[in-house]
């Protein structure tokens, strides 16, 4: 199974919960078909939106297991299998690989701070080393603000050079413009996947690989369209409404964000549903996001959910 | 099985691993019973200090289990079963409650940040209700530095408010004495732990149950000593050389420090192992700590290991 050199935008997808809080599995693998079929280039499945650090290990498995035999390509696939421990990453990523998914998007492990560049390549290392496979390629997940574990450039480079057909490139979430810019200057060629839309045509001037953000679960079609067009004249113009979506969105706490819009939108109130820590978003908040997306212009592509 | 209302010194254990960074499961036990032959009130294994963090959750029950097949008696342990998701969480729980732990020291779910007091507590309900026994003893864990999610007073009282046969106490990490010292006057009759020695005569005097601490791994003689004492009239004299020592211990990283003094004296190297992202102390630093331990007249009580 060949690894995939991923492009565009993917697409972090929420994930569904029944009314006694477990993984809805049917109505995931039907919003992962929906977002696809929005546009997004790929997923990246259990990651921060997806609520993936509130679900345990089998529950992400049976859920993976559930899209590829769904028929989803498992080449599009990019699921988050960072975890604090190393056995438990290392079993989460042996499975997406066993799966043939196109890679692996891997937080650090994030209990333990601070830790030292060496620790976190050790880490890195052990996981690649004990997975052990040609077809594994690993996307690192720099989110510090929910990690509290940084991903330097340091890190990064040591990475590269010792698993350079391995370690394909990296999600910055830090939202932290020049560091992002940085990385793309730095590392030509890497795989670097900002985390909004808002900086989407600036980021692909400089080489970025397309964006993996919390807003492709309700704006997979405008994203693509921006991805597709990223090189037009008036790509500077497509980028503004784009971007206004992304603003008043981020206005409000993403997760229970796009889950709120999605329930309505879908017509699926249970999409709605966050597991604890989080908390759903109240009936006045909701309504005043549609209202908000709605001024905005923001429209779904025409899609049976 | 009655749950137990801890006291005194509770040492987070160490965790020992082998070559492969496997569990070293014997050698745990050893260590265990090593550490209540020197004086520990009872062992809060799976803390910080131990690692757990680095574990996964099929290697924290058979370690736990193979306390208790050695004749550990349950009632003096304290597992860690805090886990950022739920079902994690419950899992681990309901299986130290099945062993007969005398509680549980409960983790905040650690990945989502900020989250909200209800949000908090809509957890941590989650989690009792779900192991929904009456021989569940609930300590919480305050250690901001680690997670990014504080356990503030307003959570503390809600839950005891709402479950007070259950959540009987929690550990103050964050090493901040004013937040101690609030506890303290605000929550009497709570089981309060603070994670220094250093503070122990002071914090007993307004009610604190004890200490649950790192340095317990190698002071627990010495810090047993002054929880027997802290009413004696030469309490503040006996508290200054275990001050000195805790002292000199945390300037060095204490989860390696604490396994490298174990390793040397105790006479197994493989002790010193850390799992990545940790790192291990290096002989330099070993040969200084063990140094200034000898020189602040720091020893082991005579016991077989």
């Amino acid at each position: 199974m060949a690894k995939t050199r991923f492009k565009g935008v993917l697409v972090p997808a929420i994930t569904p919960f029944d009314d006694r809080l477990e993984v809805d599995v049917p109505l995931f693998v039907k919003t992962c078909k929906w977002l696809l079929a929005q546009g997004a280039n790929g997923l990246a499945v259990f990651g921060t939106t997806s609520e993936a650090n509130s679900m345990s290990i089998p529950e992400r498995k049976r859920a993976l297991e559930a899209l590829v035999a769904a028929g989803i390509d498992p080449a599009v696939l990019l699921p988050g299998t960072g975890q604090c421990s190393l056995p438990d990453a290392v079993d989460l990523t042996k499975h997406a690989v066993s799966l043939g998914c196109g890679g692996v998007l891997m937080l650090p492990p994030f209990y333990y701070k601070p830790v030292s560049v060496d620790g976190l390549e050790a880490f890195y290392s052990e996981v690649i080393e004990r997975v052990g496979s040609a077809d594994l390629g690993l996307w690192l997940y720099h989110i510090p603000q929910m990690t509290g574990v940084a991903i330097p450039y340091d890190l990064i480079e040591r990475l590269i050079r010792r698993y350079p057909d391995t370690v394909l490139g990296i999600k910055d979430s830090s939202g932290d413009w020049p560091n992002t810019e940085g990385m793309l200057t730095r590392f030509p060629g890497f795989g670097i996947f900002p985390s909004s839309e808002g900086v989407l045509v600036k980021a692909m001037r400089l080489g970025a690989a397309g964006c993996i953000t919390a807003s492709g679960n309700i704006n997979a079609a405008g994203i693509r369209s921006l991805v597709d067009h990223w090189q037009a004249p008036d790509a500077d113009e497509r980028q503004k409404p784009v971007a206004a979506v992304r603003d008043l969105f981020s206005k409000f706490p993403l997760i229970p964000a796009a889950k709120a819009v999605l329930a309505t939108k879908l017509g699926q109130p249970g999409l709605a549903k966050v597991r604890p820590p989080l908390s759903q978003l109240t009936a006045e908040q909701t309504a005043d996001l549609l209202a908000k997306l709605e001024g905005a212009g923001h429209a779904f592509k025409p899609a049976a959910f």
